[in-house]
């Protein structure tokens, strides 16, 4: 099912378009020089479209210079105010975060229309399971129909006041629920939709859920830009959600690094080269695929599917290379030997 | 779809029963301290059956001390050998993981399937994409019909032989591959099924491959086992696998901890205290649910949910539990007072 397309500064989602990484800024909007350190970090792990808070007058006035100084487009998270969500469009946000059904009378809302219409940004609207509108939760309960209809219900405000370029989100904590409400959502509308699981827990557990919730939607066809939630440094969410996109085959062009968990079969530290493997080339732009293999039964199947690979034994490895023949190395020289085939095959020509 | 129940040990599988989770040594099975003292690490982080290779015959021999001094079943995992894996069910192993294609004659098929029949234990079957018989890759390719074909064939040589007890798995180190093969696979038949990613990379990766192809399997329905292949100490694959299982709601007595990713609007250190939350709880095996939120947004609505929360503010955070009126502390008390209200709560009769 095939969303509307919707652009974000120089990013376009849905429509087909890859599906884009987000994430959001943990430094106070407007201490300029934090938050652009903190964005050209996230711009270097590969965020494409990165969310602010905007919670008072200074931050929305320093979106300007903040958007001066970096590279990707910028969505401004607003609650509870159209001055300061007409402000922050004004100030040169690429996109609004803000639920219409929280900034109280129609004429604000309106204002806030207005403004998304006039600088031609989209906006993302959305419901969380920690803040659905007391009537969708009294009718439907914390069910995937109470943050489907809450969030539709902001949908139609805005559609009303002829605001077309919407993203939607139904984010929840629990895994079950935000892949339901995630799936009901994309039988009742074409917009975009921003995937997340909201509130994810700790870093180690954030990543579990996000990948379970944001991958076994991808891999249903369902979602146009994912925002992985970590109680951590935003940039491991990046590096997290690029993880996600390349496990689904969404993302195609990097070095994957395919290994095995080392069993009493092992006789030379895989665990060891498949990390020192992975530092090297994580941020190599090259389709290619490489294999560190313990040991020579999975090992030397795997690898042949390979660009290199490595297949280790007890006192030789196998280092096998496309177009070139197996190579037989002794144990201690398997490392050395690994690193220059792959820096060859890294400075090759394409 | 209900699968039939196998039973391994202690433990039974399939059927209904909870999904249990697995890992492998990294040990040479024949060094009897290592092993033991791995198994025991493994049962004390939430492994439930435990895999070893056996590869020669005092790996084989060794089962039987190792299996004196563990408390979880134990399944060997053999290759080739019909004579070793005899060797290893007569000294105790509770399941045997080998593929009959693999190992030759008829006659030596037989005399596994008739060791496994007198000592009354299951047989784990499979096909995995670095390993995939000639004839169906040739027929298939490297698809999940391959994967399929190639793991029910194994299958059928074991039937004919009167073995009933069969576990299979289909892993790819590719997870849609993974996740259509299992799909295609639990329509073909109603054996329990062991869910993995195979080969599933560095520690990072392959946390999020295993977590999305497992994790979506399960929310499908499908999987009676799993095991999270990490190239990393196996613990880490237990902890993930139980992260995997909370995730989906399959494992419900534990204490969750639910955080916010903090952003602009936190004003205390919400991620290093939902990191020393989560570490106080980790093998607290109550079912509880505790908030720890940045800010006042989406924080009181989630935490009003929990048995206690904790929502940040600019000078003070709301302490929210089940049963008592709300408390307002100073930011700088809110962690101690948090704390507090913690062990109270871990302490409390059930």
């Amino acid at each position: 099912m095939k969303t509307k397309q919707v652009r974000i500064g120089n990013v376009l989602i849905g429509g087909g378009n890859p599906v884009a990484v987000q994430s959001m800024t943990t430094e106070k909007t407007s201490d300029v020089e934090k938050s652009v350190a903190q964005i050209l970090r996230l711009e270097e792990a590969g965020c494409e479209i990165v969310r602010v808070a905007v919670s008072d007058e200074a931050d929305a006035l320093a979106l300007k210079t903040v958007k001066s100084r970096i590279h990707v487009p910028v969505v401004a998270d607003v609650h509870f105010s159209a001055k300061l969500a007409v402000l922050a469009v004004e100030n040169g946000a690429d996109k609004l975060r803000i639920n219409p059904g929280n900034i109280g009378a129609e004429s604000e809302i309106r204002r806030v229309a207005d403004a998304l219409k006039v600088h031609r940004i989209p906006v993302r609207v959305g419901s969380n399971s920690g803040s659905i509108e007391k009537n969708f939760l009294e009718k439907y309960g914390r069910t995937a129909p109470a943050l489907v209809e809450s969030a539709l219900h902001n949908v139609q405000i805005l559609e009303k006041c002829g605001v077309e370029d919407i993203v939607i989100s139904v984010k929840a904590s629990s895994v079950p629920l935000t892949v339901e409400a995630y799936t009901l959502l994309a039988q009742r509308c074409a917009y975009p939709l921003h995937l997340g699981v909201t509130e994810a827990g700790t870093e180690e557990s954030g990543k579990i859920k996000s990948a379970i919730g944001i991958g076994s939607l991808l891999l249903n066809g369902i979602g146009d830009t994912i925002r992985v939630s970590l109680t951590a440094d935003p940039v491991k969410e990046v590096y997290a959600a690029h993880e996600i996109l390349r496990a689904c085959g969404l993302e195609t062009v990097y070095v994957e690094v395919v290994s095995c968990p080392t069993c009493g079969r092992c006789a030379y530290d895989c665990m060891g080269l498949a990390e020192r493997v992975s530092e090297r080339v994580r941020n190599v732009r090259r389709r290619l695929k490489v294999a560190v293999m313990g040991c020579v039964v999975n090992g030397p199947g795997e690898a042949r599917g390979c660009d290199l690979g490595l297949a280790g034994g007890k006192e030789y490895c196998i280092i096998i290379e496309k177009g070139a023949p197996d190579l037989r190395v002794p144990v201690e020289d398997a490392e050395r030997t690994f690193f220059e085939r792959l820096e060859r095959l890294l400075t090759d020509e394409e």
